[in-house]
């Protein structure tokens, strides 16, 4: 049995590349989807498919049209949804996906540092299980396929 | 028929009661339902009712787990959401509100200053309407009734 | 018990006023909603509340985002849907709305023209009863309160 | 991962031909299916395979039964679908057909020529991207593989 | 709090009324819905309200459609559906709909003489409860409302 | 893309064999399920499994613990039901399994001899295609993947 | 708005009767269902309306057919459960409706002595709250209908 | 066809292991999966991937939280449940268990020692079968493949 899990969250650092890496020395047998990482694509991804946007407000709009489309095809071939908080920026986007996750009955980890804990406090209390490090997500999903 | 409308977003400013009274005015067939406005109570709810707790984390978590059942039960009667995000503060569960609303296919509306654009364009994209005004809010309800 | 009814289709006849006429003259427990039934206003109302917007296609996503939300609510509230094709106009929203009617496991009554059959027959083969006429439509509500 | 794709809408175009060699080109992991193609067939499929029937309106009722069996089926096992509206014909099968995809909440590309916006407003303001070529709609489907 | 109850099965005897005379002697706080009891009527609502049909296949597509719609609108309003079969009859219309309401998660209870077990025997596995009169059946809807 | 058929219907005949012989001569990617098809086997199972039983409707009812079991999960796996009604026998299960699958939005074949037309009318009005062999059956499943 | 609360766990203590008592005096605008508290009768409710039967599994089999019925209808109608565990008895059937609950996505309120903690792990986790006693619940149920 | 069965219940035996070996003489195309069945391991996992805990009751609920995340991972992806109650310990994860793939429409085999029988009535009657040893699980796991 193989799972697939939806990274979502901040795409400033490279935590989908730690968590993939230590999957593999694991050879877990998991298959990872996730956002376009690459920052100024994703922002620019409406007008660089569907051409010049009049003004700032369409032009989000039509780039976010695009990545909803990908993450809600990929959040629901997904078995298992992980979430992580950074310490920077709004990451609304992610506390979004985080309920859709949540709604659409996807297990969720949640990963953030603890002085964050406040603010995402309600997401913790929904997640299954919330954790600080990159290392603890991989010993959750390690421990899926033990038995002993 | 009289529909029941979730008030999710902050707890700072009496925007809730400005969005009712307007709706008053116009005498429209609409029942509100929202979190606990009073913010410390709504923080210390936990220690309040399942008594002393051993740490800050864990006063968090037994307030989050009384209020998100709260959240929950009356999202579930509701008709529609209106998700409000205020200048202020991280909002996170506001987003995750919204992103839950949007999974159980509620419609939502999203109020937001026009500045916060940016980082709320792929909750934006997916509301049915985004608007920056209670008085445009009430509008849309009010239309909901109106035939001519 | 009472049953509520959406209205889909055209707004350039009478034809909702007809049918509420005929089912109030049978004394029928049932009450109507549909669609904003003022065209010209139907089609300003993204700029009537939010705004003036930069370019037609814009104004008309405006306006459709705001009676989309109308639509969906009514809709998930309704008991049956009527859906009536007239001889003019593209009609596209009125059969996009028979096939969110018929996915969300709404019985669906369709009302058109013979002549229109043909390019109609699937939504035709996948509604529950196709007729011609208000009448028979009524016919068909009031049969529902009958036992003899 | 490999996803399938539901091809909607006018069937008097090889635009499902042209579609499937630029994704080929691109090599994306996709595989398509979507109604028959050749429109005579597809017309007469209710004689062919159940017998001459009494008049035109059961010819069609019984091609339609056939047809709607197989749109059924498809879109179900379907993870994205594209509707594409030509400037010809009533297309309302087509119509029905994105709005049962948007109430079994499979992601939606619509693709239409830009004059054909105002009809297809609300559609489009229910879609996840809307967009006017081939070309747009497979650049989207890429994307959708792509992380950089 | 009160419960509807759609009654499924034969119409060719008296069965609905002494089970409505017996809730209503024991006060229960119910409402009874079912389909057309008038056999003749049920049997040419089609060509009632369609008009006269080319054959008799189409006269009972065209009675059957129109009963299907009602059945399907009232099972959906219902909380618990009762199916009776008789000693003649096919009853296969019973048996679909026990079916349908098994999948849709309403409780079921299947009233047969118990010389009828053999072919029923799956239905009566499924049901929530067998039993072999209207009174049995009474009973149990009384016991719903007791507490002592 | 290779689809499950479930077979529901009469175990008294070797329909089943005829219809994926027909399968494999045109080499349909289909794999097909269904009941037991050993009718001594099938009413002797629970029996078989549980021990022996108290009385012959408590023999019936541990058989259809098993065969229901075995449906259940069966029929849930498929994409797709036919149910064949012979002349014979009562046939309550068949039509229980055919309103199961229609409740379970699974498309539906029925395979029936035109003289069993009227006790068989709704389920016919509600199944996808009525037809009346195997033959025409067979062609229905083979249209799905032909696109010429 | 008004809530209906099902009250899953023994019936061997007053604990129903208790917080019923304590939401009167808050004057909560709740209604509260449940099993029947009657020991005896809920255990010989099989025969008492079906007749007897041949030995005690069946005695029970019986009388758990009609209870769940009850519990199956309830619940369902619920908008919220609260699911009690004692000190004594196994209080299986207690933990299935909490289970079935939480799958129903209905809010779970657990209460149970601190020293039952252990073995309640992992219900304990999955409830929204998990409390020691009457009062506690009966404040979160207090707390929904507060707003300062 | 091949199906995935998970196995609720104790893991203080060695049962799971006999039905996989029964499973795997009879060359049944199933997989199986399940909790942690190293009893210490289980217990501990939450503080072995999380951190130490305050008190005896986080360190219980951080274990749940990460069991709970597997449970709801697998039986998620199963075709069928298998829950086993032995003579020993209170079980009521068990119970829950299968109240669970209840709702969620997983077909359930109950495996229990008939004194077990009262305390298990409830479970027993909505289990799709209940029997008394590994034997008769796998003989009914076998049946689901034969077809003769």
């Amino acid at each position: 049995m193989e799972f697939t899990v939806y990274l979502a969250g901040e795409i400033h650092s490279s935590w989908r590349e730690d968590l993939k890496e230590e999957a593999k020395k694991l050879d877990l047998p998991l298959s990872f989807v996730g956002p376009m990482e690459n920052h100024e694509r994703s922002d620019h991804i409406g007008e660089e498919i569907l051409g010049e946007q009049p003004d700032k407000i369409l032009r989000d709009d039509a780039a976010s049209a695009v990545n909803n489309l990908r993450t809600e095809l990929l959040m629901k071939k997904s078995d298992l949804v992980i979430a992580l908080f950074g310490e920077k920026y709004k990451q609304w986007n992610t506390a979004m996906d985080a309920g859709t996750a949540l709604a659409l009955n996807k297990p969720l980890i949640l990963i953030r540092p603890e002085e964050l804990h406040h603010p995402l406090k309600e997401l913790s209390n929904k997640a299954n299980v919330t954790c600080t490090s990159i290392e603890q997500a991989t010993k959750i999903l390690s421990y899926i396929f033990e038995t002993e």
